[in-house]
């Protein structure tokens, strides 16, 4: 399983099958069922996780009671709430399997040690950060500049993978509106 | 003036005078005067921005032929866009000074360089995209879950120094609303 891991490193920098076996020790791994929660609003975020298999969402619950979706992390993905975990404080975040996964996790201290221990895992977790970094950007340049419609045209797009894989109700929760509004899209496009 | 990058630097990595003397080789500087453009829509983007004195801000003009500004960028603030710069394509937006600034800058090319060279400075740069993907996370948050006014007294409760400092249709173009709406809001809040 953490073949997956050793594969994902591989891609950024090069680290022999010693070093790998170091670096594994450092996480642990955890299976969840679909809709369970591996970080609740409220508690201190304690974890970075990286996905293995299956499919997970980063959520906060607005004023007005609903669900809104941040952030999807699919097979290789880092996931977390950042602000909270680097800080270790409370977060406001929930992170919840949407199909059955198994994770990777760390925590921020053995992060900070593995980073120090390894150069090659400070290179591949600035590569990491730096991709991250980039697609928050597009995204914030996307709530700005596309429309709700536009928004989801570009989603089918851009990410076809997740548009088929993820239930339609959470795609309408990521783009920010109501499962109906979404429906309504649809019903557009199609005809 | 390059005191305030070692100062910078040494904040989250050590880098002795020699080391810092070698690193200062692979950046240039450059003045620009208020309202001068550092970057402009269509150009490949082709550099990383430290802001030594000054102040940046980056936007792209919308469909409606509105500047919306994404980011601003104060003393020790890196800025570009990221995604263009990695990938050395060409950007949607433009760099603009929003005071006569001071700004050291390096190509994609000398960064990756700098970076294989000075494991420091892998570090320095984990250490710095780590903290912006944070912030532009939170940013995505506040889209989603604040209102414009609220979004407004965030912005004044978290960086009065931007708020005096920044002209206030600048920071209507921040927050995605007419200078007549902050004014609205601003007269409100008076009362």
């Amino acid at each position: 399983m953490s073949e997956i891991f050793k594969k994902h490193i591989s891609k950024f920098v090069q680290v022999s099958d010693d070093e790998f076996e170091e670096i594994k020790k450092f996480f642990d791994s955890k299976k969840v069922v679909k809709k369970e929660n591996l970080l609740e609003e409220g508690e201190i975020c304690r974890h970075h996780y990286f996905v293995l298999t299956g499919l997970l969402r980063k959520f906060f619950i607005n004023e007005k009671g609903i669900e809104q979706t941040t952030e999807f992390a699919i097979e290789t993905w880092w996931i977390t709430d950042n602000f909270a975990y680097e800080n270790q404080i409370s977060t406001e975040f929930y992170i919840q399997a949407v199909e059955k996964s198994t994770v990777l996790y760390i925590t921020q201290e053995k992060q900070e040690k593995l980073l120090e221990e390894f150069p090659a895992m400070e290179r591949y977790f600035r590569f990491v950060y730096q991709r991250a970094y980039a697609a928050a950007q597009k995204r914030i340049q996307f709530l700005f500049s596309l429309s709700k419609e536009e928004f989801y045209l570009q989603a089918i797009r851009n990410h076809p993978e997740f548009v088929q894989r993820v239930p339609q109700y959470l795609i309408a929760s990521y783009l920010g509106f109501t499962p109906e509004y979404l429906s309504e899209i649809r019903k557009r496009l199609l005809s």
